[in-house]
């Protein structure tokens, strides 16, 4: 079969791989109708060194389940399918306490595994990693459906985390796709007033699509003046960090009001310490990480497919398998906000 | 009036001083009768730079009132009180949210205003900062009453922040009155198994006594290890981290289960960042900082009446205003764990 492959910085090539085929009686084998390029993927294609071996990527997909093993039970042939961007045995204590980002059994896709951006996945642990979609594989709404996977579940944790509420004064910093999925979420809880940090117009439009009421393009200490000035003086009651850098998270932290959260969800980069004595006399809660994908997906599919929570306008291009090396290239170049790929 | 001025690091002296007295309209005067010396005075027992002039100290205590200024309707001369460790205006948008402790028209004692330990304090704010209690002033239980001024609203705070709920597996960092407060605070709360870290056998002993089960003297990896295996594998539900080093905190993130929370109340004295990949994919909430002790104390104060929360053992000396030099000796030297003053 045909797969992704990242060699480098850079080098995204499709590749020949092994086929995707049954090795634990846990497995299924799912066909990939629809993947996206994530914005932590990009993390790693600026930043990956050469590798001759390469590494399989990709983590949110929807697709076709072609075979499961012995011990399979909770899907079959022919269902159509969602994958979180982590894989879970859904049975453990931690996965019964609502955390299947966290299952001890599960971990990521890639590396020894395959990745979702090619035609085919061995998915491990199938009863609990995969979602049954109620829909055909051509239904329309299929890329709202997909944000399941990652991005749309992750701007809801964010959301959560920072403790969103009927009334509250909200900041999302950072205008990707988990930053615009943020603002959609705290939309749906209720949100008073959405105040998006970002610089790129079409993406801070969208904001503004999705709830957002004002756009801060400022950075640092004129950012959280803005964002005080235009929340009551205060701050926010509830922050979404949505970038990954210290310097997002510092500015997320001091513009929480006092007794406010701020929801981390951007995969952090850079070893950039937090002092507490930041946020100590504020009282400022920092929750998030990553996010529980598979638990909320099932909570939120119900809007997804009402139309109530739709996310795919932040699919803004659409590329085949063989032209994932060009939707890399896009979204590094910030041509395009989000890549769907349809393999 | 007479007194404490600190002048430097281990330097602590009872002197005469200007005699307490209204400025403010909404000022009260109030003839402290229980003080108390706090860990975090020792933080500066232990690093402040030499001072000609000196400066006032002493958060917690409960006193008399004297005289009040015009404006002030919630106490008056003759009522025992209880001042929190920060006073503040308990009428605008961060008290009513129930956060006097970052209250805007609030602030610490000492500085310009009298501190705690002496014979007198004017109280700015009086309405919003005392605390009425109702009983004597040679009441028996003021001891433990007194603990409402900081350390035990500080170690509910934690044990609050922490997310301590029925059932919980809660690990409490240190052993000073505050963790011992925590202690207390996560039994309260329905704490299933509470693990006290410390070294100091007679601090780990009155940590039994309030309500843990297991002691770890270990620190670092080691502790770290130690809690989880106690607490299922996983690590605790709930870490209340009562020390303030970075060494601590970190600790307190690593031992926390996936999901679970730190309360962080120990004063934060290292600029010792946290890096936030330490916790993001276990998804652990730090949460906590300065206590609203005004806002806890009068939802505490009946279970502190009736003795089911009685914190007075965490006081195993009493001295007078003239001995207070002696006590902040006696503290630092570990010989007593928190010092009563009755002036």
């Amino acid at each position: 079969m045909r797969a992704a492959v990242m060699f480098g910085a850079g080098d995204v090539q499709v590749r020949q791989v092994p086929d995707a085929r049954l090795v634990q009686p846990t497995d299924a084998v799912v066909r990939v109708t629809h993947a996206a390029i994530c914005g932590s993927d990009l993390w790693r294609y600026r930043k990956m060194p050469p590798s001759t071996a390469g590494v399989r990527i990709g983590h949110e997909f929807i697709g076709v389940v072609e075979e499961v093993g012995a011990e399979v039970t909770a899907v079959r042939r022919g269902d159509l399918v969602l994958a979180p961007f982590k894989w879970s045995d859904g049975t453990c204590e931690i996965c019964r306490d609502g955390l299947p980002n966290c299952c001890p059994n599960g971990g990521f896709w890639g590396g020894e595994l395959d990745g979702g951006q090619g035609e085919a996945v061995r998915v491990p642990q199938a009863d609990g990693t995969l979602m049954p979609l109620p829909m055909d594989p051509d239904d329309p709404r299929l890329p709202a459906v997909l944000a399941l996977s990652d991005v749309l579940c992750t701007g809801h944790h964010a959301a959560l985390a920072a403790r969103v509420r009927p009334g509250a004064t909200v900041a999302v910093v950072g205008d990707g796709a988990v930053g615009l999925c943020g603002v959609l979420a705290a939309a749906r809880l209720g949100a008073e007033r959405i105040v998006i940090l970002g610089r790129h117009a079409r993406r801070t439009d969208l904001a503004r699509r999705f709830g957002a009421v004002e756009v801060v393009p400022e950075r640092g200490a004129a950012a959280v003046e803005r964002v005080r000035e235009l929340t009551g003086g205060h701050g926010a009651h509830a922050v979404l960090e949505c970038v990954g850098t210290g310097e997002a998270l510092r500015d997320a932290l001091d513009m929480a009001r006092p007794g406010g959260a701020v929801g981390y969800v951007g995969v952090p980069q850079d070893g950039d310490g937090v002092d507490v004595r930041r946020f100590y006399r504020r009282n400022v809660t920092l929750a998030g990480g990553t996010a529980p994908a598979r638990a909320h997906a099932p909570e939120l599919l119900p809007d997804v497919l009402s139309g109530r929570l739709d996310a795919s306008a932040v699919f803004d291009r659409t590329v085949g398998l063989d032209d994932v090396p060009d939707g890399y290239r896009a979204m590094a170049g910030r041509e395009a906000l989000k890549v769907l790929v349809r393999p």
